[in-house]
């Protein structure tokens, strides 16, 4: 159902409404807009609440359809329910979402984290409307230009993950943007997976200092010398070969290059597993070897597993979302909630905001001194 | 060995040369700047002889190392030597070889195909160097301004292979440009791998036509409206995720997005190869699971074996000249030999220039029309 402008979205919390989140760290979750519908949502929700204590959630959406998942999921008791009765589809233009987003179960989530209420939004919904509809309603941080959306990609790093950022949020990026997501970046490994001090790369076509962009030269400068005062290494320029690897565990770019490398290793990683299968299909003993290896077979697709990684991270803004993907089931959205609910605990907004508003001074002297 | 100065490249074959070489379709070899140096190579080639009488080969290198390593492996009739003392090495700069090239392997390599005496040069030396030389010693096609590098892609189209350039000549390109990569690609599928009505696409962050970079825009335009009268189809944008998809035969993108595309997915099937090397090794089951699964394994293996997608071609230049890997084994050379005998036999060359010409007029009109 498209959005109207008709607004149905309560904009006061009920008098009964805190007990469910008191002492909890809250989360705002937009359970409309995903492939498999707020069902899958809601199953995801039930997983995280299960591991862990410490959460509550507000969910958007429309009330009559949410009460009787959260009731069957035995939820009631960590959850509020907002009312929104339009959803924001698949297909949605974010110009579109700018004008029509009153209403719909995404921006009242996003609205949760604009006024304090929540920590964190979480939603299924498509990411360019989601991405507008967040720079509306929860604003870029001060001095920001471009925001970000950060990814996770299966590692060699000992954290088993590295981030990289910009995965899509804009297709530009100049010196100081790159700069800024490395910041980011930083805060991120930090806060999301626990690397005290993090290595920083510039993707590029080369790791020489000679090679790529006018202003990957300048971006090298500047997070070079960044790095001491911000307290991460930084390894110079790393190539698409070095993603996965435990060189490094914050890789830099724009959006475009970003883009590209993500969907080329989404693209790899998913052609691999089909041959495997296919491979493993082939003949009687190789489907007897299938058998002997699934144990072997079954952790390595745990390691890969793509709803492990679920969770764009949208920075620069007032505020951190997370994306979850489209198609996500219950697997997928806990893992989104369990990444919203860690960078809520560790204080990442304000950290990010703090470690942006030092470097950039010191880039504003240094800049003006070239 | 480093070059120098001094010319040691005989500028005439020798009156008892082209015995060895008639009759058949000639190839000029780099036998230098390989990791596994030239044993490497000539393994390569006799390999490529033994499958394949219609080649022969002019030998560049130092002819006391080739002479004996040739007649080991009984190459003498097929082969022709060109003494070449000088190495380029893997480190050489681009500037530095374009000043010091003479009496290099390459250079001389690449003055058979100048001289027309080989159709198709073969060299495994450093990307970088050979590029830059080659455009020195074959200068571009006329009207065009970028040259390409075009590499194979495993992918689920029935020829098994999508072609995607540029994958790092040039870290820019424009509309034209992309369009002259389009036209290039589409000889190389017909000649190197059959594909009789190429589907092209243009590579980019989401698949809707208003999405991405403005010269993208043009470019596909430009792209669309040459399809018919170049007899290809295009599919419009294309994402990462398409690379290895049965949805396109030529990807066509700028040297920076390509390297990125072409890396990461390098990267990201090596990871998964260690990861499955891991879980096979992990247990006493797991490991008999691999021997019995060992033929499955050995076909996925051979469909993603990057030796066999061996060979980046430079397109663009007035010759064609096919960049193997550094680390090339037997199997690797063998594969790029291979190709280059394709490219020559199917008349390559002549045909991507009758394209660019006949195209370049159309292009001109549409945008002095704009």
């Amino acid at each position: 159902m498209a959005a109207t402008m008709q607004n149905t979205v309560k904009s006061a919390p009920a008098a009964d409404e805190p007990a469910a989140l008191k002492g909890r760290i809250v989360l705002s979750i937009d359970a409309m807009g995903g492939d498999r519908g707020p069902a899958a949502v809601v199953a995801g929700l039930a997983k995280s609440a299960q591991k862990n204590s410490k959460i509550g959630f507000i969910v958007h959406g429309p009330k009559a359809e949410l009460e009787p998942l959260i009731a069957k999921r035995k939820l009631g008791d960590r959850c509020v329910i907002r009312d929104a009765e339009e959803t924001v589809t698949m297909d949605a233009k974010p110009a579109w979402v700018m004008r029509h987003g009153r209403g719909t179960s995404m921006q009242s989530a996003l609205d949760s984290v604009r006024n304090g209420e929540a920590d964190v939004c979480v939603s299924c919904g498509n990411t360019g409307a989601l991405m507008a509809l967040a720079m509306l309603r929860l604003r870029k941080l001060d001095g920001v230009n471009r925001p970000a959306i950060a990814c996770l990609w299966p590692s060699r790093s000992p954290q088993g993950f590295n981030i990289m950022l910009d995965v899509g949020a804009d297709i530009r990026a100049d010196q100081t943007d790159l700069l800024q997501y490395a910041l980011m970046g930083v805060s991120y490994a930090r806060a999301g997976l626990n690397v005290a001090h993090p290595r920083v790369g510039l993707l590029n076509v080369g790791t020489e200092e000679h090679k790529g962009r006018a202003e990957l030269k300048v971006a090298h400068e500047l997070i070079e010398s960044a790095a001491n005062a911000s307290d991460f290494e930084f390894v110079g320029f790393v190539e698409g070969s070095d993603l996965p690897s435990s060189r490094v565990d914050v890789i830099v770019t724009d959006g475009f290059s970003g883009n590209i490398a993500l969907k080329t290793g989404e693209g790899t990683a998913t052609l691999i597993r089909e041959l495997l299968r296919e491979a493993f299909g082939h003949s009687f003993l190789s489907r007897m070897a299938a058998v002997l290896a699934m144990t072997s077979l079954r952790r390595l697709s745990k390691k890969i597993d793509p709803r492990r990684v679920n969770g764009g991270v949208f920075m620069g803004l007032n505020g951190t979302v997370i994306k979850s993907h489209g198609s996500a089931d219950a697997t997928g959205v806990s893992a989104a909630v369990k990444l919203a609910f860690q960078l809520a605990d560790s204080g990442f907004r304000k950290r990010v905001e703090a470690r942006l508003a030092t470097a950039s001074a010191t880039v504003q002297d240094q800049l003006n001194n070239e």
